[in-house]
């Protein structure tokens, strides 16, 4: 089960801070989970059992006629998937066997996408359109070239049974496509945005294509949801919302995420956009980024050097995997490490994250220690619910509605009126 | 040339502020190069030739024998031709064909080793251990391991034509275990630390291996040398230091680096830890992040509301290839994008670019425009070469040696304290 460790944020943060906010996010977690209009994740109490069928019954023709799957949508749509897949199967999924994954649709260079054209040239692939509504023009662009190279090589017939999509059940312009040219569709669930997709079976199914379980991933996030439903500070949602909803009101401005396991980093990247969109606006919520150790840990710690920073460390600790691998031992001794013999890798990584945490709090910086449990898909599903409750309940502590619809960016408006888009 | 546009900067900074921060810059600059001691990036003066032939022969002889080039080193050591190999040649280098190149040695992480030794299994494979010291536990525990694998594979003998070494020309065990097995060696030329490597060819080799032409990215590093000697607010070096020196001290927290080019991501990286190493510590100097467009763009403009956030933005702008790929038009029009008929990509590219401008813009936030040219080996050499000299002129501006040894970090010393590491 995750655990949060706040022994750490102490420095910043006093026992009274935390019993205080203890009727905001009370009323917080009330709002989100027991409202009328209310729909937090809810298909993960339902029976998934048809849909996830549907998926992995489309994961194996993919796998069967298809060397490589795109992927295609927009940062926030792709971000979850992308997040499940380099953490489950490893950063560098695509040098092992099996189809490939790639994602597109979230960028408008012309080197990718001849990169991409180049790649798809001599493979057979698939295409994945996931958004729950595909409207941003990156995706849509890369949607008619993808459609128009799979017609020209497939034929308009064959082609029809490459391309999946999955998005709004009923409106958007992925649904009029799907239905038009009659492509298999899965239903993305009406919840908390695009990020929440994380947790969407029909959004998973690159996951499914990986060769994750995606029924172990849902059962640990039911898992994750249950245990979390506690409204007490025995709730590790309670812990790491709270504190950091009050560390942001103490005067702390940017949140730094940190972990040594670097198959993490698209996790990270799905954290960042998760609380930057949810729990973050107008100068209210910590700032989430990332930071590499230990390529950034320099300035992490150049920076942390009295305490006076506006800075919060949230530390993510995995469980190491059963297979051990020992420290190799070296007679002539020439790196001067033949002190570690008899360690295993695990071990001395364990060590190593603890001198994170030392360092970090010898500075006086408040600090998370997140504990992940193991890098397997029902972990990972009660990770992913963990950050998905917290982040609402960080939006619902400072009176910010995540069901509120954003509207267009204001980016994006900006963009369609320098290209000349008609008025409506 | 690289260009630098300020004229978004003047909501925070003014005209005397520039002005007034002259005698600064200019005794910076001439600090790093005037000095008697220093030593900035010598080698680009000099004659390379010999050393590149060398690096040249290397790499052909790794692209005849090797399905991989592992490349072994920290991530500061690594994080310059990582940034070189996935802009040249795209952040999926690895699916196209040709040698593929894999970065290891800066995590202990159990599973990505159990990955990277599954990789392995079927491949021939060659190593490449990068450092100015390599001495620390994450680099000198892969190469142990790395080391007896080719071995074991190879036998003793052979392997040794595999292994590759470029560190400082006389101390350090990574020269000590280069002259006790034979293996071939580049030495790693004296200056300002590890990030400066990404112009040196004796750090490259992956790059020439990747097929980048190491000759004109230097050239283009000397071009931009000689051209940002210029010691006044001609010198786009000067506008870029100057400003965020300003930016820092009138108050400003963190800079936010962007760009729309997906490729740029390792580069994006390199100039963190390159600015953060360097410029910024103790609470000086503008803590370098990296904001995905359009993932984090949401966050962004939610912080950006009104100005009064302590960020900053730079904005790196590449010029498009000059192979053109049209708006593929779709006559059913289901996304409403026809509007885009006879654009190009890069011409929708170059209006999200100039949106994303407009919204910080109109935000009140400061923001660099920074013009890189094309995404060509010349000009990439021009780009790290302007990174390379800002980042020590933002360094002298607040009083900062970057000749100055920093010895082992506190995480590391922490770290072998906890492993119990003997007293010397």
């Amino acid at each position: 089960m995750v655990n949060v460790d706040i022994s750490n944020i102490w420095c910043s943060v006093t026992l009274p801070m935390l019993l205080e906010s203890e009727q905001q996010i009370s009323a917080a977690h009330a709002a989100l989970m027991d409202g009328e209009a209310a729909a937090f994740l809810p298909w993960l109490d339902g029976d998934n059992s048809a849909v996830l069928e549907q998926v992995e019954e489309a994961a194996k023709a993919i796998r069967a006629q298809a060397g490589v799957l795109v992927v295609v949508g927009s940062d926030s749509a792709v971000a979850g998937v992308r997040a499940v897949v380099e953490l489950l199967r490893g950063r560098d999924h695509n040098l092992r066997p099996g189809t490939q994954i790639v994602f597109a649709g979230s960028d408008l260079s012309t080197r990718s996408w001849q990169h991409l054209a180049e790649l798809l040239e001599k493979r057979d692939f698939c295409v994945h359109l996931l958004g729950r509504d595909g409207a941003d023009v990156q995706s849509a662009v890369t949607t008619r070239a993808l459609r128009w190279m799979l017609e020209r090589r497939y034929g308009t017939e064959k082609s029809r049974e490459r391309v999946y999509v999955s998005t709004d059940p009923v409106i958007g312009p992925l649904r009029e496509i799907a239905a038009a040219e009659g492509y298999q569709t899965f239903d993305l669930l009406p919840t908390v945005g695009d990020h929440a997709s994380v947790l969407d079976p029909g959004a998973l199914l690159a996951a499914a294509v990986a060769g994750i379980d995606l029924r172990k991933l849902l059962d640990g996030a039911l898992t994750a949801r249950l245990a979390m439903e506690i409204r007490s500070f025995e709730n590790p949602a309670w812990l790491y919302a709270a504190g950091r909803t009050i560390l942001a009101s103490r005067g702390k401005v940017t949140e730094y995420l940190t972990t040594l396991e670097p198959d993490a980093g698209a996790l990270g990247r799905w954290w960042k956009q998760l609380f930057g969109s949810r729990a973050c606006a107008n100068g209210e919520g910590l700032l989430p980024a990332l930071a590499e150790i230990p390529g950034d840990l320099h300035t992490m710690h150049g920076m942390f050097s009295d305490g006076t920073q506006p800075l919060v460390q949230t530390v993510l600790r995995f469980d190491p995997p059963d297979q051990k691998v020992a420290v190799e031992m070296d007679w002539q001794n020439q790196d001067g490490y033949n002190y570690l013999e008899g360690f295993t890798l695990d071990y001395v990584q364990e060590q190593a994250m603890a001198a994170v945490v030392a360092v970090g709090a010898d500075s006086g910086v408040p600090i998370f220690q997140v504990d992940c449990g193991r890098i397997e898909p029902g972990d990972v599903g009660q990770l992913l619910y963990f950050f998905e409750l917290t982040s609402c309940l960080c939006a619902g502590m400072v009176g910010r509605d995540v069901y509120a619809s954003e509207g267009p960016s204001r980016w994006s408006e900006q963009m369609a009126r320098l290209l000349g888009r008609p008025e409506e």
